[in-house]
């Protein structure tokens, strides 16, 4: 039986692998590598250098395909369709991937940034290839230490309040208002900076870009003084490596 | 200057580690164990076996000492008082055992369970000893694998939906109502079973109980189904153990 391992490699610091990561990677066969054009190739290397540093050479093969783009110009109400249609067509090559490169008794893995739970679709998109039946394999997770975790831990805070709720949320679904019954709220894929709507409320932002890599970039403090520091910084960073991953926590004063 | 690492140990598996914090337990000279009395005897005895599996024999010192009791009686309007009280006598045993175990070239390590970011008090305390200003230290915090992250991995699901957002919060909020604006809701702390006023509710639980350790617990399915099977498996183990550690995941269907 074919086994796949879905593997959280930590938010860019190559020192948060896992024990349980690092020995299951060297039992692996085949380590598929989706690009997803140049913007990533940064994030392809990190990877690479990962397995270089941690199994021998020449005991495993990494197959690298294309993702598919997805559609981000049809707006805010096709957001889901659009996933859709993008997921089903990862799902094809995935189905591809494992029938074509893995051999019937071999193991394989995705290295996933962060933790495989959060804002990923490896897992949901191993289960719709799994339920078209044309291909046979196990396969687990791996939790790892996710870009949430990294970024408070850098900025030496919690993510909650004592006996407090924190919500996870978008860039998006934040555009729509700050969340009801929390004050405490972590933004991910914010491609917009809807922080900015936010910088007359009574909020502290700890932000950062890059997380545990050598182009980490840390910025906190009260949203109104923060905020355009963030926007320069990011601005700066986006054009200089071409591509951008930041999260942030929005904290409401009590 | 005296150094401190607070480390996030990972859910309960020992191959949670990461990298980053074996080699940063490996040059710590002395590790502090807050035992919480005999119910939580079996965590310690992990975090000292995690110890003499990583780090050479002789080259550290563990320290204990006994957490001050939490007043639990005092019922839901009082917790937060009773939780800043509790937090100012950890802040007296933590500075004691900062300045008089911890040689000023020295470094001290808390090992945390899952990851410090998530209803754990060490930065937090940390914190109030340094701004009592008696005793100078810097410190730093390692993210781990938190256990919301294994009960999901374990799972092998999402903590979100596409593009929607997730919130993490307490049994004692729970029991308030399930929260506003969200569909999957992690659980934590929960000592009271609230999700027994959900069993109506068109709702998937993903259960989990002593994560990541041999007697691991799962339990997964529609709420109405699984929540009795919880109990009971949650009343023996809790009888046989003498204590439990268990988080949840609420999953609203479409």
């Amino acid at each position: 039986m074919r086994e796949i391992h879905v593997i959280g490699i930590g938010a860019g610091d190559p020192e948060h692998l896992t024990l349980q990561a690092v020995r299951l990677m060297r039992s692996t066969d085949v380590f598929f590598v989706l690009d997803k054009g140049e913007v990533k190739s940064d994030l392809t290397d990190l990877r690479r250098e990962m397995l270089r540093t941690h199994i021998p050479e020449g005991s495993y093969r990494v197959v690298e395909a294309r993702d598919p783009e997805r559609d981000r110009t049809a707006g805010s109400a096709a957001y889901s369709p659009a996933v859709g249609d993008w997921r089903s067509a990862r799902a094809d090559i995935y189905e591809r991937l494992i029938a074509e490169e893995l051999g019937e008794d071999e193991s394989g893995a995705f290295l996933v940034w962060g933790d495989p739970s959060l804002y990923d679709s490896t897992i949901a998109i191993l289960d719709e290839v799994l339920a078209r039946g044309n291909v046979a394999f196990a396969y687990d997770v791996v939790p790892g230490v996710s870009s949430v975790s990294a970024l408070v831990a850098r900025h030496r805070t919690g993510l909650n309040r004592v006996a407090r709720p924190v919500q996870i949320t978008t860039g998006r679904r934040l555009a729509e208002g700050f969340p009801e019954g929390v004050d405490d709220v972590v933004v991910m894929l914010d491609a917009h900076q809807a922080f900015r709507a936010h910088t007359d409320d009574d909020v502290d932002i700890y932000w950062g870009a890059y997380l545990g890599t050598p182009d980490e970039i840390l910025v906190s403090g009260p949203i109104a003084e923060a905020a355009p520091r963030i926007e320069e910084l990011r601005a700066e960073a986006r054009e200089r490596k071409g591509w951008i991953m930041d999260t942030y926590l929005l904290r409401r004063r009590p």
